[in-house]
């Protein structure tokens, strides 16, 4: 992704002993970058959603455990830390997938040669994070060209939530494809999922295809149905922050309701994801917990006032309770496919099997 | 519907001459009443959605020429004032239900008593709305007690924008059963879909059932389906703009996914109209003029600061475009089936018949 012009990833280390990321809970009204020195602020900008993103904050889990492994390479401090840094987010499984395979690697390894490998190893899982999502964007512009062969004219791509570049190291997920059509001069459209209660989509998605020059516009989650029963959208993609054995799909708040209006109007539903978001361990996605979020994000809004500052407001009625789950499962009945970094297959186990046999 | 105590219709006449009315933008945050003098400032009210809902902006249109025949009881004023009126809201056909029915007794009557006549006959709509409202209450607290008596224990039941008193003269249509319910002791709990981009849920249905004391919980829009998938919620039920002769259903924006939501996980989806809001002139949902609002919509949202004024903010992407389709269709398949004043049936040309054979 190119920010002004220059290159530029999601993620980044800072000498060897610090880390940057954007503070996406800034983002659009300011762009602001964060230095992380310490485990415990890796760990906060998880969970305040500083930084977010399931490919980006398996990244993050990675360079915060290499930052504590710099204090205390010890066997114990390894595995507090992994399990202080795994329960931040309990629902995407990138997370603990990078945590799992640092912690696998160091405690095979002398105490002395720890720091400096952690650290290596979290430079090498955001390299291959980055590298993933070029080959799902590849294999998703794939099927983009299709439907443009076969349809002529513009394409109309709905997305919900964020998983663009900065959900991932490099490049996104779901609109990596999207990044790459529009590069090669596929003419497309994005509809934006504002994706409430946080907004991912206004505020993340809607900021990345502007920057990148993408046509794109902003529609409330209400509204996508409506597009769909009336022929305006060609195709669905998103991301997921875990998908387990069977195909089922664990992503942000309200794609299930996408899934099923793509499903009732013939519009394809795709899923992209790298391998590191399967979870071999689950048969179904009924067995996926749950992240249940804080109330505030449904009862207040953050946004720029006329004058320029940025300010939180208070929207719904005063003394009103809320409820924030921030996830849904999507059945893989409603998938047409999924996205992965070695091509496309079907959305059973099956399909992940043909392209992942041995994982 | 009682605030603080004393029972209060959302539409009043102010002697002769004029008629009061909530100004709806200002909740949940001020309660505010407006005093309407002229039919322009009826057709801004409406047009504002000062005061909105298809059953009551029918009878605001009414009072509305009513003002405007105590001016200029002509033919062609008459004709002028309705058309002029009727354009203000393009999907609900309550309104242009009241018109027509206002100006086909004016045509037939001598000038010089049209002006009495119009204020009797608004004054008859608005009461025969409040009477159809509690007609469709005691029609769906059936479908209640039956849900109750065989679930036993609270019952769940998801609304999506504000079909209560708000939205009509008095009672609600989707919320009058609810009521009911809640008066004689049936344990229930509402979840309130906020209702983007207006928050009309969050806005004013929080803000009614709390002032009746029902519990609820505000909710993302995005999250019905997975509270639906898991069990969480027993039967929707919802208000509607225009329901076509074939038994489809335009509603707020985003009620068709939730439509799609209940079909998938059997819940139960009803709709709650007075037979003013069926089009017998169009015979698939097809057919009806969705509005399109305006983009600020989606971009901005009001709320209270922490001072306690009221603020507008920008919350996306600046820049990003938006688009706004203000209803949708949800097909007569998904419909478990209408309460009307005259009772429920099934959501087909036969079933509306069966209650309203002569329409």
């Amino acid at each position: 992704m190119k920010i002004n012009g220059k290159h530029t990833r999601s993620i980044w280390a800072v000498g060897e002993d610090a880390f940057g990321i954007f503070d996406q809970t800034r983002l659009p009204h300011e762009v602001v970058t964060l230095t992380i020195r310490t485990p415990e602020d890796a760990a906060h900008a998880i969970k305040s959603m500083q930084t977010r993103g399931a490919p980006l904050i398996g990244a993050v889990g990675a360079y915060g455990l290499a930052l504590a492994v710099r204090n205390d390479p010890s066997d114990d401090a390894i595995q507090h830390m992994v399990e202080m840094l795994a329960e931040t987010r309990p629902t995407a499984i990138n997370l603990k997938w990078a945590l799992w395979r640092m912690r696998g690697l160091l405690l095979n390894q002398p105490r002395d040669k720890r720091a400096a490998l952690a650290w290596a190893e979290a430079a090498a899982i955001a390299d291959e994070d980055a590298a993933m999502c070029e080959a799902i964007g590849r294999n998703g512009l794939e099927i983009i060209r299709d439907l443009h062969r076969k349809k002529g004219g513009k394409l109309n791509i709905l997305t919900h939530c964020n998983a663009g570049w900065l959900a991932t190291v490099d490049w996104g997920t779901a609109l990596a494809p999207i990044y790459m059509a529009h590069d090669e001069g596929i003419p497309l459209h994005v509809f934006v999922d504002e994706t409430r209660p946080r907004n991912q989509g206004a505020s993340l998605t809607a900021f990345e295809l502007g920057a990148h020059g993408v046509a794109h516009t902003i529609i409330a989650d209400n509204a996508g149905g409506h597009y769909m029963m009336n022929g305006d959208v060609d195709m669905c993609v998103v991301g997921t922050d875990r998908v387990t054995a069977n195909g089922d799909v664990a992503n942000k708040i309200g794609t299930y309701l996408k899934a099923l209006a793509a499903k009732d109007n013939g519009v394809p539903f795709y899923v992209a994801l790298p391998s590191s978001t399967i979870d071999w361990t689950l048969s179904s996605g009924r067995d996926i917990p749950i992240e249940e979020r804080s109330a505030d994000e449904v009862l207040k809004m953050t946004g720029r006032t006329p004058s320029g500052s940025v300010l939180t407001v208070e929207i719904a009625a005063p003394g009103s309770p809320a409820a924030n789950p921030g996830f849904d499962v999507t059945p893989a009945r409603l998938v047409t496919g999924f996205i992965t970094e070695r091509g496309t297959c079907a959305a059973t186990e099956q399909g992940l099997r043909s392209l992942f046999p041995a994982a």
